[in-house]
Protein backbone atom coordinates (compact mmCIF):
# COMPACT_ATOMS: atom_id res chain seq x y z
CA UNK A 1 0.00 0.00 0.00
CA UNK A 2 2.91 2.45 1.06
CA UNK A 3 4.96 1.10 -2.05
CA UNK A 4 2.24 1.92 -4.30
CA UNK A 5 1.33 5.45 -3.13
CA UNK A 6 4.60 6.40 -2.86
CA UNK A 7 4.84 4.75 -6.52
CA UNK A 8 8.84 3.22 -5.78
CA UNK A 9 8.15 0.11 -8.02
CA UNK A 10 7.49 -0.26 -11.39
CA UNK A 11 5.49 -3.36 -10.43
CA UNK A 12 4.29 -4.65 -7.33
CA UNK A 13 3.51 -8.14 -6.70
CA UNK A 14 2.06 -9.78 -3.92
CA UNK A 15 2.08 -13.56 -2.65
CA UNK A 16 0.22 -15.05 0.21
CA UNK A 17 -0.32 -18.62 1.44
CA UNK A 18 -3.82 -18.25 2.05
CA UNK A 19 -6.54 -17.46 -1.56
CA UNK A 20 -8.67 -15.03 0.72
CA UNK A 21 -5.51 -13.14 1.49
CA UNK A 22 -4.72 -12.99 -1.95
CA UNK A 23 -8.10 -12.32 -3.06
CA UNK A 24 -8.36 -9.19 -0.10
CA UNK A 25 -5.12 -8.47 -1.47
CA UNK A 26 -6.68 -7.76 -5.61
CA UNK A 27 -10.04 -6.24 -4.52
CA UNK A 28 -8.12 -3.37 -2.67
CA UNK A 29 -5.91 -3.03 -5.38
CA UNK A 30 -2.60 -3.06 -3.86
CA UNK A 31 -0.63 -5.26 -6.51
CA UNK A 32 -0.53 -5.27 -10.34
CA UNK A 33 -0.51 -9.18 -9.08
CA UNK A 34 -1.25 -11.51 -6.40
CA UNK A 35 -1.07 -14.99 -6.23
CA UNK A 36 -0.71 -18.41 -4.16
CA UNK A 37 2.43 -19.39 -6.59
CA UNK A 38 5.56 -18.44 -5.11
CA UNK A 39 7.34 -18.92 -8.51
CA UNK A 40 4.88 -16.20 -10.68
CA UNK A 41 5.76 -13.47 -7.84
CA UNK A 42 9.51 -13.41 -7.50
CA UNK A 43 9.85 -14.37 -11.03
CA UNK A 44 12.32 -11.67 -12.32
CA UNK A 45 11.95 -9.21 -9.02
CA UNK A 46 14.76 -6.76 -8.66
CA UNK A 47 13.43 -6.76 -4.82
CA UNK A 48 11.78 -9.13 -2.79
CA UNK A 49 10.54 -8.25 1.25
CA UNK A 50 9.50 -11.07 3.26
CA UNK A 51 6.70 -10.37 5.70
CA UNK A 52 5.79 -13.17 6.97
CA UNK A 53 6.62 -14.83 10.94
CA UNK A 54 9.59 -15.46 12.06
CA UNK A 55 9.73 -19.35 11.88
CA UNK A 56 8.77 -19.78 8.64
CA UNK A 57 10.86 -17.00 6.75
CA UNK A 58 14.01 -19.30 5.98
CA UNK A 59 11.86 -22.27 4.81
CA UNK A 60 10.24 -19.27 2.83
CA UNK A 61 14.03 -18.00 1.71
CA UNK A 62 14.61 -21.41 1.01
CA UNK A 63 11.80 -22.25 -1.59
CA UNK A 64 11.93 -19.10 -3.74
CA UNK A 65 15.81 -19.41 -3.87
CA UNK A 66 15.39 -21.36 -7.27
CA UNK A 67 12.86 -18.63 -8.88
CA UNK A 68 15.33 -15.77 -8.10
CA UNK A 69 17.29 -13.67 -10.55
CA UNK A 70 20.97 -13.11 -9.63
CA UNK A 71 20.50 -9.52 -9.86
CA UNK A 72 17.25 -9.69 -7.02
CA UNK A 73 17.90 -8.17 -3.57
CA UNK A 74 16.07 -9.37 -0.78
CA UNK A 75 15.01 -7.89 2.69
CA UNK A 76 12.16 -8.96 5.37
CA UNK A 77 10.67 -6.98 8.05
CA UNK A 78 11.08 -9.48 11.26
CA UNK A 79 11.49 -7.80 14.27
CA UNK A 80 14.47 -10.30 15.65
CA UNK A 81 17.31 -9.80 13.28
CA UNK A 82 20.14 -11.95 14.90
CA UNK A 83 18.28 -15.53 13.67
CA UNK A 84 16.66 -14.51 10.90
CA UNK A 85 19.37 -12.75 9.35
CA UNK A 86 21.87 -16.21 9.56
CA UNK A 87 19.18 -18.37 8.59
CA UNK A 88 17.75 -16.24 5.91
CA UNK A 89 20.86 -15.57 4.32
CA UNK A 90 21.96 -18.94 4.26
CA UNK A 91 18.94 -20.47 2.70
CA UNK A 92 19.59 -17.98 -0.06
CA UNK A 93 22.86 -19.38 -0.82
CA UNK A 94 24.36 -16.33 -3.70
CA UNK A 95 21.45 -14.43 -3.49
CA UNK A 96 21.75 -11.43 -1.56
CA UNK A 97 20.08 -10.48 1.61
CA UNK A 98 20.06 -7.41 3.91
CA UNK A 99 17.95 -8.06 7.40
CA UNK A 100 15.60 -4.59 7.62
CA UNK A 101 13.09 -4.03 10.49
CA UNK A 102 11.11 -1.29 10.05
CA UNK A 103 9.42 0.22 13.68
CA UNK A 104 5.91 0.57 12.76
CA UNK A 105 2.50 -1.12 13.29
CA UNK A 106 0.30 -1.36 15.96
CA UNK A 107 -1.42 -3.35 18.16
CA UNK A 108 -3.79 -4.69 14.95
CA UNK A 109 -3.12 -6.34 12.57
CA UNK A 110 -5.00 -7.30 9.30
CA UNK A 111 -5.46 -6.13 6.29
CA UNK A 112 -8.09 -3.69 7.38
CA UNK A 113 -5.77 -2.27 10.07
CA UNK A 114 -2.92 -1.39 7.06
CA UNK A 115 -2.12 2.40 6.52
CA UNK A 116 -0.40 3.75 3.33
CA UNK A 117 1.41 6.12 5.60
CA UNK A 118 2.64 4.13 8.23
CA UNK A 119 6.31 4.62 7.72
CA UNK A 120 6.14 8.10 7.68
CA UNK A 121 8.67 9.07 10.03
CA UNK A 122 9.31 5.90 11.13
CA UNK A 123 12.71 4.15 11.78
CA UNK A 124 13.37 1.29 10.16
CA UNK A 125 16.98 -0.66 10.92
CA UNK A 126 19.29 -2.55 8.37
CA UNK A 127 21.30 -5.18 10.01
CA UNK A 128 24.20 -5.36 7.41
CA UNK A 129 27.28 -7.94 8.61
CA UNK A 130 30.16 -8.44 7.21
CA UNK A 131 30.46 -9.23 3.44
CA UNK A 132 27.13 -7.52 3.04
CA UNK A 133 27.26 -6.36 -0.59
CA UNK A 134 26.83 -2.36 -0.58
CA UNK A 135 24.78 -1.96 -3.08
CA UNK A 136 22.21 -4.43 -1.68
CA UNK A 137 22.13 -2.28 1.80
CA UNK A 138 21.50 1.21 -0.33
CA UNK A 139 19.33 -0.34 -2.51
CA UNK A 140 17.24 -1.55 0.85
CA UNK A 141 18.10 1.69 2.34
CA UNK A 142 16.55 3.66 -0.66
CA UNK A 143 13.27 1.56 -0.21
CA UNK A 144 12.70 2.46 3.20
CA UNK A 145 13.60 6.24 2.46
CA UNK A 146 11.17 6.23 -0.36
CA UNK A 147 8.63 4.88 1.60
CA UNK A 148 8.93 7.97 4.30
CA UNK A 149 11.09 6.13 6.80
CA UNK A 150 14.44 7.49 8.65
CA UNK A 151 16.99 4.18 8.34
CA UNK A 152 19.56 3.74 10.65
CA UNK A 153 22.42 0.62 10.50
CA UNK A 154 22.73 -2.23 13.44
CA UNK A 155 24.75 -5.29 13.89
CA UNK A 156 22.08 -8.21 14.28
CA UNK A 157 22.92 -9.19 17.69
CA UNK A 158 22.96 -5.82 19.15
CA UNK A 159 19.91 -5.07 17.42
CA UNK A 160 18.17 -8.07 19.29
CA UNK A 161 19.35 -6.74 22.61
CA UNK A 162 17.99 -3.27 21.75
CA UNK A 163 14.80 -4.76 21.28
CA UNK A 164 14.44 -7.20 24.08
CA UNK A 165 14.69 -3.73 26.05
CA UNK A 166 12.64 -1.16 24.56
CA UNK A 167 10.28 -3.60 23.23
CA UNK A 168 10.09 -6.97 24.09
CA UNK A 169 10.85 -6.53 27.91
CA UNK A 170 8.23 -3.47 27.47
CA UNK A 171 5.10 -6.15 26.29
CA UNK A 172 5.79 -8.92 28.75
CA UNK A 173 5.45 -6.20 31.46
CA UNK A 174 2.76 -4.86 29.79
CA UNK A 175 1.28 -8.26 29.52
CA UNK A 176 2.56 -9.25 33.40
CA UNK A 177 0.19 -5.53 34.55
CA UNK A 178 -2.84 -6.61 32.99
CA UNK A 179 -2.55 -10.71 34.45
CA UNK A 180 -1.54 -8.38 38.02
CA UNK A 181 -5.11 -7.13 37.78
CA UNK A 182 -6.97 -10.53 36.45
CA UNK A 183 -5.25 -12.69 39.36
CA UNK A 184 -5.71 -10.85 42.24
CA UNK A 185 -9.04 -9.23 41.36
CA UNK A 186 -10.67 -8.80 38.17
CA UNK A 187 -13.41 -5.88 39.15
CA UNK A 188 -10.63 -3.75 39.43
CA UNK A 189 -10.43 -3.28 36.03
CA UNK A 190 -13.39 -1.29 36.40
CA UNK A 191 -11.55 1.48 37.64
CA UNK A 192 -8.80 1.94 35.09
CA UNK A 193 -8.53 5.22 33.54
CA UNK A 194 -6.33 6.19 30.68
CA UNK A 195 -2.98 5.60 31.84
CA UNK A 196 -3.46 2.25 32.72
CA UNK A 197 -4.86 1.54 29.25
CA UNK A 198 -1.76 3.38 28.11
CA UNK A 199 0.54 1.99 29.89
CA UNK A 200 -1.25 -1.64 28.49
CA UNK A 201 -1.53 -0.61 25.03
CA UNK A 202 0.63 -3.06 23.43
CA UNK A 203 -0.48 -6.46 25.33
CA UNK A 204 -3.09 -6.22 22.98
CA UNK A 205 -0.95 -7.12 20.23
CA UNK A 206 -1.62 -10.89 18.70
CA UNK A 207 -0.08 -13.55 21.08
CA UNK A 208 1.13 -15.72 18.33
CA UNK A 209 3.52 -12.82 17.07
CA UNK A 210 4.37 -12.12 20.23
CA UNK A 211 5.00 -15.61 21.06
CA UNK A 212 7.45 -15.76 17.99
CA UNK A 213 8.86 -12.16 18.46
CA UNK A 214 9.80 -13.17 22.60
CA UNK A 215 10.60 -17.19 21.34
CA UNK A 216 13.35 -16.05 19.06
CA UNK A 217 15.14 -13.47 20.53
CA UNK A 218 15.04 -15.66 24.00
CA UNK A 219 18.34 -15.06 25.28
CA UNK A 220 17.96 -11.44 25.36
CA UNK A 221 14.59 -11.27 26.85
CA UNK A 222 15.61 -13.16 29.80
CA UNK A 223 18.53 -11.26 29.94
CA UNK A 224 16.72 -8.20 29.99
CA UNK A 225 14.01 -9.27 32.27
CA UNK A 226 16.25 -10.14 34.71
CA UNK A 227 17.56 -6.23 34.94
CA UNK A 228 13.84 -5.43 35.12
CA UNK A 229 12.38 -7.59 37.75
CA UNK A 230 15.83 -5.62 39.57
CA UNK A 231 14.84 -2.33 38.75
CA UNK A 232 11.47 -3.44 39.94
CA UNK A 233 13.34 -4.46 43.64
CA UNK A 234 15.18 -1.47 43.73
CA UNK A 235 11.83 0.21 42.87
CA UNK A 236 10.12 -1.75 45.91
CA UNK A 237 12.64 -0.86 48.18
CA UNK A 238 12.83 2.89 47.49
CA UNK A 239 8.93 2.91 48.31
CA UNK A 240 9.85 0.39 51.89
CA UNK A 241 12.88 2.89 52.91
CA UNK A 242 11.53 6.19 51.17
CA UNK A 243 15.16 6.50 50.48
CA UNK A 244 16.03 7.51 47.04
CA UNK A 245 12.49 6.95 45.95
CA UNK A 246 12.48 10.96 44.52
CA UNK A 247 15.49 10.18 42.58
CA UNK A 248 14.22 7.20 40.92
CA UNK A 249 11.24 8.78 39.87
CA UNK A 250 13.16 11.64 38.80
CA UNK A 251 15.77 10.02 36.77
CA UNK A 252 12.90 8.20 34.37
CA UNK A 253 11.02 11.52 34.15
CA UNK A 254 14.09 12.59 32.73
CA UNK A 255 14.95 10.18 30.67
CA UNK A 256 11.45 9.61 29.13
CA UNK A 257 11.04 13.62 28.93
CA UNK A 258 14.03 13.89 26.85
CA UNK A 259 13.25 10.79 24.52
CA UNK A 260 10.09 11.92 23.89
CA UNK A 261 11.79 16.17 23.09
CA UNK A 262 14.39 14.21 20.52
CA UNK A 263 11.77 12.59 18.81
CA UNK A 264 9.68 15.50 18.68
CA UNK A 265 12.61 17.91 17.69
CA UNK A 266 13.32 15.14 15.12
CA UNK A 267 9.81 15.22 13.45
CA UNK B 1 -12.28 25.66 35.14
CA UNK B 2 -15.07 23.15 35.22
CA UNK B 3 -17.03 24.02 38.31
CA UNK B 4 -17.04 27.65 36.33
CA UNK B 5 -18.30 26.44 32.71
CA UNK B 6 -20.56 24.19 33.81
CA UNK B 7 -22.17 26.99 36.05
CA UNK B 8 -22.41 24.43 39.08
CA UNK B 9 -21.96 27.07 42.28
CA UNK B 10 -22.92 30.80 42.63
CA UNK B 11 -19.62 31.80 43.58
CA UNK B 12 -16.35 30.31 43.15
CA UNK B 13 -13.33 30.92 45.71
CA UNK B 14 -9.97 29.92 45.14
CA UNK B 15 -6.75 29.71 48.10
CA UNK B 16 -3.28 29.23 46.96
CA UNK B 17 -0.28 29.63 49.02
CA UNK B 18 1.78 31.34 46.53
CA UNK B 19 0.36 34.68 45.39
CA UNK B 20 1.87 34.39 41.93
CA UNK B 21 -0.60 31.18 41.79
CA UNK B 22 -3.50 33.53 43.29
CA UNK B 23 -2.49 36.29 40.38
CA UNK B 24 -2.33 33.37 37.62
CA UNK B 25 -6.19 32.03 38.79
CA UNK B 26 -7.28 35.71 39.02
CA UNK B 27 -5.81 36.52 35.41
CA UNK B 28 -7.53 33.71 34.08
CA UNK B 29 -10.43 34.72 35.26
CA UNK B 30 -11.58 31.33 37.05
CA UNK B 31 -12.71 32.76 40.24
CA UNK B 32 -15.06 35.24 41.54
CA UNK B 33 -12.20 35.72 44.39
CA UNK B 34 -8.75 34.30 44.49
CA UNK B 35 -6.82 34.66 47.32
CA UNK B 36 -3.62 33.51 50.07
CA UNK B 37 -5.79 34.43 52.78
CA UNK B 38 -7.70 31.06 53.98
CA UNK B 39 -10.28 32.32 56.12
CA UNK B 40 -11.66 34.88 53.55
CA UNK B 41 -11.72 31.90 51.08
CA UNK B 42 -13.72 29.51 53.14
CA UNK B 43 -15.92 31.70 55.23
CA UNK B 44 -19.58 30.90 54.76
CA UNK B 45 -18.86 28.17 51.55
CA UNK B 46 -21.15 25.02 51.53
CA UNK B 47 -18.54 23.68 49.98
CA UNK B 48 -14.63 23.30 50.25
CA UNK B 49 -12.55 20.98 47.84
CA UNK B 50 -8.96 20.33 49.27
CA UNK B 51 -6.53 20.02 45.89
CA UNK B 52 -3.27 20.36 48.34
CA UNK B 53 -0.85 17.22 47.98
CA UNK B 54 -1.48 14.44 50.24
CA UNK B 55 1.08 15.59 53.58
CA UNK B 56 -0.27 18.79 54.06
CA UNK B 57 -4.32 18.02 53.51
CA UNK B 58 -5.09 17.45 56.92
CA UNK B 59 -2.84 20.20 58.24
CA UNK B 60 -4.86 22.71 56.17
CA UNK B 61 -7.84 20.92 57.29
CA UNK B 62 -7.32 21.82 60.61
CA UNK B 63 -6.22 25.50 59.59
CA UNK B 64 -9.86 25.69 58.11
CA UNK B 65 -12.04 24.22 60.53
CA UNK B 66 -12.23 27.26 62.77
CA UNK B 67 -13.19 29.53 59.43
CA UNK B 68 -16.41 26.89 58.52
CA UNK B 69 -19.59 27.28 58.83
CA UNK B 70 -21.61 24.20 60.14
CA UNK B 71 -23.68 23.33 56.95
CA UNK B 72 -20.03 23.23 55.04
CA UNK B 73 -19.12 20.01 53.61
CA UNK B 74 -15.47 19.34 52.55
CA UNK B 75 -14.21 16.85 50.24
CA UNK B 76 -10.70 16.32 48.88
CA UNK B 77 -9.09 15.16 45.42
CA UNK B 78 -6.44 13.16 46.76
CA UNK B 79 -5.18 9.86 45.01
CA UNK B 80 -4.67 7.70 48.52
CA UNK B 81 -7.74 7.40 50.59
CA UNK B 82 -7.32 5.82 53.93
CA UNK B 83 -5.27 7.90 55.52
CA UNK B 84 -6.19 11.38 54.08
CA UNK B 85 -9.93 10.33 55.15
CA UNK B 86 -8.56 9.19 58.38
CA UNK B 87 -6.35 12.33 58.97
CA UNK B 88 -8.75 15.07 57.57
CA UNK B 89 -11.85 13.50 59.22
CA UNK B 90 -10.05 14.09 62.22
CA UNK B 91 -8.71 17.31 61.64
CA UNK B 92 -12.41 18.68 60.73
CA UNK B 93 -14.15 17.39 64.24
CA UNK B 94 -17.49 18.18 63.66
CA UNK B 95 -17.65 19.58 60.05
CA UNK B 96 -18.62 17.00 57.25
CA UNK B 97 -16.12 15.53 55.06
CA UNK B 98 -16.39 12.63 52.34
CA UNK B 99 -13.56 11.84 50.56
CA UNK B 100 -13.35 11.94 46.54
CA UNK B 101 -10.60 10.96 44.22
CA UNK B 102 -11.55 12.05 40.76
CA UNK B 103 -9.71 10.08 38.12
CA UNK B 104 -8.75 12.31 35.48
CA UNK B 105 -5.65 14.27 34.99
CA UNK B 106 -2.28 13.50 33.29
CA UNK B 107 1.36 13.65 33.26
CA UNK B 108 1.24 17.09 33.30
CA UNK B 109 0.89 19.50 35.56
CA UNK B 110 0.36 23.55 36.10
CA UNK B 111 -2.31 25.80 35.08
CA UNK B 112 -1.53 26.04 32.07
CA UNK B 113 -2.44 22.15 31.76
CA UNK B 114 -5.98 22.91 33.13
CA UNK B 115 -8.71 21.73 31.35
CA UNK B 116 -12.72 22.61 31.72
CA UNK B 117 -13.76 19.44 30.28
CA UNK B 118 -11.20 17.48 32.36
CA UNK B 119 -14.01 15.43 34.24
CA UNK B 120 -16.03 14.63 31.15
CA UNK B 121 -16.48 10.99 31.19
CA UNK B 122 -14.03 10.24 33.43
CA UNK B 123 -14.77 8.53 37.07
CA UNK B 124 -14.95 10.21 40.28
CA UNK B 125 -14.42 7.74 43.63
CA UNK B 126 -16.04 8.90 46.41
CA UNK B 127 -15.23 7.06 49.73
CA UNK B 128 -17.87 7.40 52.70
CA UNK B 129 -17.12 5.50 55.97
CA UNK B 130 -19.37 4.01 58.59
CA UNK B 131 -20.74 7.55 59.87
CA UNK B 132 -20.55 9.55 57.05
CA UNK B 133 -23.79 11.97 56.44
CA UNK B 134 -26.02 10.71 53.96
CA UNK B 135 -26.52 14.40 52.57
CA UNK B 136 -22.90 15.49 52.40
CA UNK B 137 -22.35 12.07 50.54
CA UNK B 138 -25.04 13.27 48.26
CA UNK B 139 -23.90 16.38 47.66
CA UNK B 140 -20.34 15.59 46.79
CA UNK B 141 -22.03 13.01 44.38
CA UNK B 142 -23.73 15.87 42.63
CA UNK B 143 -20.73 17.87 42.20
CA UNK B 144 -18.73 15.29 40.68
CA UNK B 145 -21.83 14.12 38.09
CA UNK B 146 -22.66 18.40 37.78
CA UNK B 147 -18.79 18.19 35.97
CA UNK B 148 -19.47 15.26 34.31
CA UNK B 149 -17.79 12.05 36.03
CA UNK B 150 -19.57 8.97 36.84
CA UNK B 151 -19.47 8.18 40.43
CA UNK B 152 -18.28 5.41 42.15
CA UNK B 153 -18.20 4.51 45.77
CA UNK B 154 -16.03 2.72 47.53
CA UNK B 155 -14.60 1.51 50.97
CA UNK B 156 -11.20 4.06 51.45
CA UNK B 157 -9.02 0.74 52.11
CA UNK B 158 -10.65 -0.99 49.09
CA UNK B 159 -9.87 1.98 46.93
CA UNK B 160 -6.25 2.11 47.91
CA UNK B 161 -5.30 -1.45 46.86
CA UNK B 162 -7.09 -1.22 43.81
CA UNK B 163 -5.32 2.22 42.77
CA UNK B 164 -1.92 -0.01 44.06
CA UNK B 165 -2.77 -2.62 41.34
CA UNK B 166 -4.00 -0.27 38.57
CA UNK B 167 -2.06 2.79 38.73
CA UNK B 168 0.93 2.93 41.72
CA UNK B 169 2.25 -0.10 40.78
CA UNK B 170 2.27 0.91 36.76
CA UNK B 171 3.34 3.73 37.71
CA UNK B 172 6.40 2.22 39.40
CA UNK B 173 6.66 -0.15 37.15
CA UNK B 174 6.89 2.53 33.89
CA UNK B 175 9.36 4.34 35.61
CA UNK B 176 11.53 1.41 36.15
CA UNK B 177 11.58 0.24 32.82
CA UNK B 178 13.12 3.85 31.37
CA UNK B 179 15.64 3.42 34.37
CA UNK B 180 16.39 -0.32 32.48
CA UNK B 181 17.42 1.47 29.68
CA UNK B 182 18.87 4.82 31.58
CA UNK B 183 21.17 2.07 33.30
CA UNK B 184 21.38 -0.29 30.90
CA UNK B 185 22.35 1.38 27.50
CA UNK B 186 20.90 5.17 27.04
CA UNK B 187 21.86 5.03 23.36
CA UNK B 188 18.47 2.44 23.08
CA UNK B 189 16.53 5.40 23.48
CA UNK B 190 17.34 6.58 19.64
CA UNK B 191 15.22 3.35 18.63
CA UNK B 192 12.44 3.98 20.57
CA UNK B 193 8.93 3.62 19.17
CA UNK B 194 5.32 4.97 19.83
CA UNK B 195 4.80 1.82 21.97
CA UNK B 196 7.36 2.22 24.35
CA UNK B 197 6.54 5.85 24.96
CA UNK B 198 2.52 4.86 25.43
CA UNK B 199 3.97 2.22 27.89
CA UNK B 200 6.37 4.87 30.18
CA UNK B 201 3.57 7.95 29.37
CA UNK B 202 3.03 7.98 33.18
CA UNK B 203 6.48 7.88 34.22
CA UNK B 204 6.64 11.43 32.79
CA UNK B 205 4.24 12.71 35.50
CA UNK B 206 5.99 14.93 38.97
CA UNK B 207 8.31 12.99 41.26
CA UNK B 208 6.87 15.35 43.97
CA UNK B 209 3.60 14.08 43.54
CA UNK B 210 4.26 10.64 42.72
CA UNK B 211 6.61 10.22 45.93
CA UNK B 212 3.70 11.46 48.16
CA UNK B 213 1.16 9.05 46.97
CA UNK B 214 3.75 6.28 46.60
CA UNK B 215 4.59 7.17 50.19
CA UNK B 216 0.86 7.37 51.27
CA UNK B 217 -0.14 4.07 50.34
CA UNK B 218 3.21 2.19 50.78
CA UNK B 219 1.21 -0.81 52.27
CA UNK B 220 -0.62 -1.45 49.66
CA UNK B 221 2.06 -0.78 47.33
CA UNK B 222 4.66 -2.90 48.42
CA UNK B 223 2.06 -6.17 48.48
CA UNK B 224 1.27 -5.07 45.08
CA UNK B 225 4.42 -4.94 43.57
CA UNK B 226 5.25 -7.93 45.13
CA UNK B 227 2.87 -10.01 43.36
CA UNK B 228 4.04 -7.77 39.52
CA UNK B 229 7.71 -9.60 40.40
CA UNK B 230 5.97 -12.83 40.74
CA UNK B 231 4.23 -12.30 37.48
CA UNK B 232 7.22 -11.47 35.90
CA UNK B 233 8.76 -14.03 36.74
CA UNK B 234 6.37 -16.02 35.88
CA UNK B 235 6.39 -14.83 32.63
CA UNK B 236 10.56 -14.90 32.46
CA UNK B 237 9.82 -18.97 33.19
CA UNK B 238 7.67 -18.82 30.44
CA UNK B 239 9.61 -17.30 27.86
CA UNK B 240 12.75 -19.73 29.08
CA UNK B 241 10.72 -23.02 28.73
CA UNK B 242 8.02 -21.58 25.82
CA UNK B 243 5.24 -23.21 27.92
CA UNK B 244 2.56 -21.34 28.98
CA UNK B 245 3.74 -18.02 26.84
CA UNK B 246 0.89 -18.24 24.09
CA UNK B 247 -0.99 -18.66 27.16
CA UNK B 248 0.20 -15.75 29.24
CA UNK B 249 -0.05 -13.86 26.00
CA UNK B 250 -3.58 -14.36 25.07
CA UNK B 251 -4.98 -13.87 28.75
CA UNK B 252 -3.31 -10.48 28.91
CA UNK B 253 -4.72 -9.55 25.26
CA UNK B 254 -8.67 -10.77 26.62
CA UNK B 255 -7.83 -8.70 29.94
CA UNK B 256 -7.44 -5.39 27.98
CA UNK B 257 -9.23 -5.95 25.30
CA UNK B 258 -12.34 -6.03 27.30
CA UNK B 259 -11.51 -3.28 29.44
CA UNK B 260 -11.30 -1.37 26.56
CA UNK B 261 -14.28 -2.86 25.05
CA UNK B 262 -16.27 -1.85 28.95
CA UNK B 263 -14.82 1.69 28.45
CA UNK B 264 -15.86 2.78 25.02
CA UNK B 265 -19.43 0.83 25.23
CA UNK B 266 -20.01 3.08 28.41
CA UNK B 267 -18.78 5.83 26.79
Amino acid sequence: MAARRRGVAKEIRIWARRTEAVEEARKAGLADKASTELSEVVENASMVVLCTPIPVMADLASKIREHLSSHCVVTDVGSVKGPVVREVSQALGEIRFVGSHPMAGSEKSGLAAARADLFEGATSILTPVEGTDPHALQMVDRFWSALGARTRQVDPGEHDRIMARISHTPHLVASAMVNLVCDEDPTSFNFCGNGFLDTTRVASGSPDLWEEILTANREAVLKSMEAMIRQLERAGEAVRTGEGLWQLLDQAKQGRDNTLKDRNDRD
